[in-house]
């Protein structure tokens, strides 16, 4: 069953006209009036439902809900704020590569400091776009994400049963292998981290892996961090 | 010895300003006249050389050429042309994840055929975009990028000996380990490889990995894919 993002989604009975995107993409796909599709909101609801062909545009009657799936597996990411655009671009590709939480950290190098009232509009806009990267991702679910946190408090509210590791400018540690069960991994911002906050995320149990011989993006460290997790 | 980004780099003996990211970077990592700096040109070229204060500008003398550094391992990326903008954030990411080679494909789903002068264009563009990010990720020389041929052919093209593999959507198998040695992925366009190209690529010996189970844009698929390549 072909699969298109919609939120929100109305109870089962009722019906609504997809989206512009949603429309355009079940026209990619050739579907039309008739045709059994399944919806997904972003936000863990799966609904079966039945496109109906409305003038220019396509509906849909929902027929019933379907039962969630399995839950990807835990894989956290701490995240030193880099700066605006490429940390929007680090939150969509950590959605995209699996991220099931965000935990945002203020580090000694970090430049922008999320407070006051900007703190909170930032955060909505973030959520968003992860909301978004889940849709387009066909993620059943975004990533939770936690608000900006000193580096190591955000460290130490990860799950301590977790394999843990930290992405370390040019560490000539191993990747590691994790396969299903919980992992974390701390990237810094640009600049990475201080000594310090090194050797007291090696403290609270985080090992130093490398991500190569060159200096990263925040985003693209982010990107390489996620994919080594999932080997 | 700090290193900055310069390119052409003057012969031995020589005086030149820095540019203004250099100098502005030489600023931030609080370096003054009389020290001793290495410029790289992201074509291979390395040397030593001196700072000179110059009032507002700071310049250098070109002291002496510094050997080659140990290239980095062999990392091919056979890419099927994506969209224009997340093509030029695949080029980047590539580079800064150390692909050596990139070369570019047109498969059956892929939108833009370059072709004829724009051809030409695009790819002088391509080239300029993984120069300006290798200097940024301080790698000494930027990947070749070979123009567009068809996607058998460009596979082709990468070496037998490497281990070589196609990222294929949301497939079970298993992640690559490969250290040394040389090694090759192809990432196909939005909408991935037809089950042709996908049995065709096989057969000339390039082994399915998975990505994971999201579907991921081409930019995130080829950093995910070449930090694969470096576990």
């Amino acid at each position: 069953m072909r699969r298109l993002p919609f939120h929100p989604i109305p109870p089962v009975g009722a019906d609504a006209d997809l989206d512009r995107d949603g429309a355009k993409h079940a026209r990619v796909l050739r579907l039309r009036d008739g045709d059994e599709v399944e919806l997904f909101d972003g936000l863990g609801r799966r609904v079966a439902a039945r496109l109906v062909e409305r003038g220019k545009t396509l509906g849909f009657v929902v027929l019933r809900d379907l039962p969630p799936r399995a839950p990807l597996p835990p894989r956290e990411l701490v995240l030193g704020l880099p700066k605006g655009p490429d940390l929007d671009a680090a939150i969509r590709m950590a959605t995209e590569l699996g991220a099931t939480a965000i935990r945002l950290a203020i580090t000694e190098r970090s430049v922008p400091r999320l407070e006051g009232e900007t703190d909170e509009k930032k955060l909505a806009r973030l959520r968003r776009i992860a909301l978004e990267a889940s849709r387009q991702c066909e993620r059943d679910l975004a990533p939770e994400i936690h608000p900006p946190k000193p580096l190591l408090d955000a460290a130490a509210d990860v799950d301590p049963s977790f394999d843990r590791f930290v992405a370390a400018e040019r560490a000539d540690a191993p990747g590691p292998t994790v396969r299903a069960h919980g992992a974390a991994v701390v990237v810094g911002p640009e600049g990475g981290f201080t000594e310090g906050e090194l050797a007291a995320l090696v403290a609270l149990g985080f090992t130093p892996i490398s991500l190569g011989p060159t200096i990263l993006r925040v985003s693209t460290a982010v990107a390489a961090s996620l994919a080594r997790l999932s080997v």
